[in-house]
């Protein structure tokens, strides 16, 4: 299921090095010698989860059937190809990512979606007929967990258990 | 969107008056004297809030899709299809409806998610092609969100606003 | 308990209008012609919901507990006064008051986090004896949250009921 | 901080041997096989986790500071004192933890705090000065995080990352 995971987002777009970037953006003030190949550690790790992968490709498929047209209900299409400011159901799937990597994840996430560094800003701009909807919120809440485990593993030297 | 999705819900199989039974058996051993027609009035209340309506439209074309063999990745098909237990989107779903109705919901939910009174036995034990691993936790939400309505308001004559 | 927690936020240095001001600042890319006098009412609305004021009462007493050094443990003692960043329960109580209002709610109270606009620089600055670490976080969340109830209320002339 | 939180729990009558009878209550359907041995790891393991220990000092500082009359809000006093079931405080503070632990923990938390197994239900109906407003829901979520650790570790032989 990881390798399905990390090939649904390389297919829409998103390397797992570009949500690393994201991360060190939102660690940068703090941890100012964040490198790459650490954070990368990070984000695998997030995307290792169980319940984070079924967020991804959860997420993705409405996307995909968004903008294939496919979906029952044509309101719903409506609401996803236009990424409707008060449909909330993205955010709800990207805070069920977030809630597992506790309060640090969710400050982050919110700095994160308002900011857009980066490959979020690239997704939400798109120009096309993809539908990102859920993706960009996705990828934010990634990197706003990776974060998290930055920001914990540099305080105690792991991820929160000791 | 209301009318959309009080008919989607009637497509799957749920009346409003299945969910407003699920609420009385919730607050029925605090308030033994609760009536259908009001109980079913904070039912409505529920559905009439716009983040529960997108979440009723997601899960449910979400359930759609997986039974109709359309979604673009045959492992959350899988998943759908099998109900699989560590899954964790449909009551990450629930508990952003929940979640507006504070603290009391998130308990009731939890408890009728586990007790599975009424339709939400039946739409679980369901045999034949329907899916229902969203549905079930979309009325388990809805009921356990009128559940705190009725809680709330019995206490002070409102819905927690004073 | 209304007049009680503009009270005790009053007596901690938080007029309504410091937090209708930070909501004016969330909001006012989207809503250039904010008024103080609309505001100040989405603020009043969120601080008049029970589930806010017991968020209020409850973080206020354990700062005033922890400045006053009457806390049974020493260990949260010392965690309060110096607002340790990996404490968390300030931001899930804060998270308390937000779910009620959405996932608008939710993202703009990770951005103010993170920003720290107005009065929750202030707050966050503090020199002398009083301990802000729940104060700051609580103010944060009902701008949030009337910043979420302008964004419901201006696309649909309600607060997301229809 | 882990000393502290066990010293805590068991000064307060709960013992880790009491949260891990009621995750095997919570888990012996779904595994009849369980042990007490290997369940009181699970339940070590929620209580190392940095974010659980700050739940739990908070929490019981607040019901011995309600207890002892020394709390400055005397309206929190009140509502501590007499557990009032409105209050919503001490339920998000549960599900701080919980979120931890992904949705299984969520439910199994809604369903203990209704139920009231064991140690829990003798926390709840204790008689005399004692306040354990916080301290039953801390000890549900608790014992529902282990369920969930359970869960997920049973089925992947690991606990939810692979």
């Amino acid at each position: 299921m990881y390798d399905v995971c990390v090939q649904l987002l390389q297919d829409r777009g998103v390397k797992l090095e570009d949500i690393a970037e994201c991360a060190i953006m939102l660690q940068k003030d703090y941890f100012p010698d964040l490198r790459m190949e650490n954070v990368l550690q990070d984000v695998k790790q997030v995307v290792a989860k169980r319940e984070v992968q079924h967020a991804i490709i959860t997420g993705i498929n409405l996307d995909i059937m968004a903008e294939q047209g496919k979906l029952p209900s044509k309101e719903l299409e409506d609401i996803l190809m236009d990424d409707y400011s008060l449909y909330g159901v993205d955010e709800v799937l990207a805070y069920g990512i977030c809630n597992i990597y506790g309060s640090i994840a969710l400050t982050n996430y919110g700095y994160i979606d308002r900011v857009k560094p980066g490959i979020i800003a690239f997704l939400n701009n798109h120009e096309g007929p993809q539908c990102n909807t859920f993706l960009d919120d996705i990828v934010g809440a990634i990197a706003a967990s990776a974060a998290s485990r930055i920001a914990h593993g540099k305080e105690k030297g792991d991820n929160g258990e000791k």
